[in-house]
């Protein structure tokens, strides 16, 4: 019965894509542990850029930087 | 001084059954453990049926097969 | 398929103990909001007082001083 | 490579406090136990005032008591 | 810069199969949603099976009922 | 009300360096948020290294190349 909790920036990620993450992973319990799709849960959170940090800067501040750098090149 | 923090699909849940949760999370907190509810913390987790797997498949899925399994009889 | 989270503090909680609230969140969420017990999740983590804190210092610290002060007295 | 994640009520937090606390907490972290800030995980959830509770109570009627209060002295 | 955290009972898991749970949910991401492996973290939680509860009942009592069903056939 | 969860490598964090998070990351949220010493709450949750995954190794893994890299240099 395991509990996986996904955690990942709110950009634009479409349902498709969501199903796959709740398909693969319960997948992947059941390969490694053997453990029961059945009772296995997922619960992928979405989290806005400003409200995520690394390396001491919120993501909305890194993939401005990173699309200035691009169409700078 | 417990945290609870309750996960569940976002499906309508109203303002008072949020506060029936919060005050019974308290009370059972107080009465088994003793816990102090003035230090209880009861946290909500509302998250979307696209985002909630079990069984590999989304809230989203299932709810609309039972639905219309339902309508089928 | 609700998933409950209940963190304490580790201060020798017994398996009664744990086993009633795992009960009371359960029959909670089947109460306020219909929830099927079948796929409702109770997770009970215990933190050591001194990973623990509130006020700004761990719950170690505070135990003992509320131990001295009840001495004292 | 630690993870913080620091729950608050939604409460018209801005991006710039948001930032400072991203800033603040990976600082800590660097300070305290020389962690690499290019791996530390800042994640800020802001949670309803109606999915909160304290006391047994959720924060929506804690702000409007508050403020009858103050409006009545 | 995903964050995933599977929780599973502690039962004995290898070093080995966390291994493949830690390689499995990073290459799932990636392929998914092309996140960058280099700032995936997987955290693994396992919890005594006391401390698990699932239909209003800890694991702990699941598995020995189980075991003696077994024996009993 | 806010709660803090610091999640970090089990490698022989001491009782003083925990306390210093816990007070940093409350001082941080009264100090950027006005938040309520009294009633923030900060846990540390300390994980093993063997389940705690980056770039799809575990922590286990890392240290250890790490380790004969600085040996043989």
């Amino acid at each position: 019965m395991p509990y996986i909790n996904i955690r990942i920036t709110r950009e634009g990620v479409t349902a498709e894509q969501k199903q796959a993450l709740i398909e693969g992973a319960t997948e992947l319990l059941s390969r490694v542990l053997n453990k029961n799709p059945a009772t296995t849960f997922v619960i992928i959170d979405e989290v806005d850029t400003d409200n995520w940090g690394i390396a001491g800067e919120n993501v909305t501040t890194l993939r401005k930087r990173a699309a200035e750098k691009k169409s700078a090149s």
